[in-house]
């Protein structure tokens, strides 16, 4: 969350300011997934990376429709903890030569970036409920549900083989 | 984690870089907890996270034995995620001037974190099972169950009633 001087004043400006921090970071992932469906080698782990493209862009929109039933400005502020995960996926996708270790990576990398996920809309869901917006808390909790879902598949192909071969 | 041109050619290189990784986040968070004791306005959150800090100079004790029982060099590499997880409380801290918005904000801030941490010890759990190190595994299980932990203790303190005082 990048903000200026003293500027969240209240927890609906602190509501605010998150949401728009996960709007900026769904997007940088929508911008770093193709890459990761490029380099994953695996056909079940790059399928999930293609599927959760997809995802990403419906959260990107049900975000869209939070800000206006909220009436608050869409726009995205900058999110150094997403830059860092996804500098760290980069890095890990740049060092890596071994296929399998490199899927196995992957993997580690897009789990990082859905517990940061998981993490921001858990504090989203609760905050928008105390703030008496059961109908962003909705909304909201469907990008948890399937945020968590992606995290589960991702251990799950972690378990199922990949990493198994590598090792 | 920062690494160097293709220098990691295994299942065994990817843990110990990894290893390297969390052991840099723990020493970050231990230098980071006590700015949070002193912000945390609540004294159950003060509390928790004095006791989040002692654990956490337990979790790099474990942390300094699984190097030592894998026969793998005891040093931390930069670990970006970590890093802009870190900064982005310390912006938090510095922008919300009300003490019980402060505390949510505090509250989701240190979630991020845990979630960080869960993410990287959840994997590091699976991969030294499959690289046959159920000794390491066991350890590191010891640290994500007390991060694990932590988050619900964090959600609970959240839930009841700092952030809805806030609200």
């Amino acid at each position: 969350m990048g903000w200026f001087s003293k500027d969240i004043a209240t927890m609906d400006d602190l509501f605010v300011h998150t949401l728009q921090d996960i709007y900026y970071a769904e997007n940088q992932i929508r911008k770093a997934l193709p890459d990761m469906v490029a380099k994953a080698t695996s056909p079940a782990l790059k399928q999930g990376f293609e599927t959760h493209l997809r995802e990403t862009e419906g959260h990107i929109g049900r975000l869209k429709e939070v800000f206006r039933m909220h009436g608050a400005q869409e726009k995205g502020v900058t999110c150094p903890a997403i830059d860092g995960i996804i500098k760290e996926a980069n890095e890990i996708a740049g060092e890596v030569e071994d296929k399998q270790v490199l899927d196995a990576a992957l993997i580690a990398a897009a789990q990082a970036v859905e517990h940061y996920e998981i993490t921001r809309y858990g504090t989203l869901v609760a905050w928008a409920k105390q703030l008496g917006r059961e109908d962003c808390a909705a909304l909201l909790k469907q990008n948890l549900d399937e945020e968590a879902a992606t995290d589960e598949k991702l251990t799950k192909l972690a378990m199922g083989g990949i990493n198994r071969k590598a090792a």
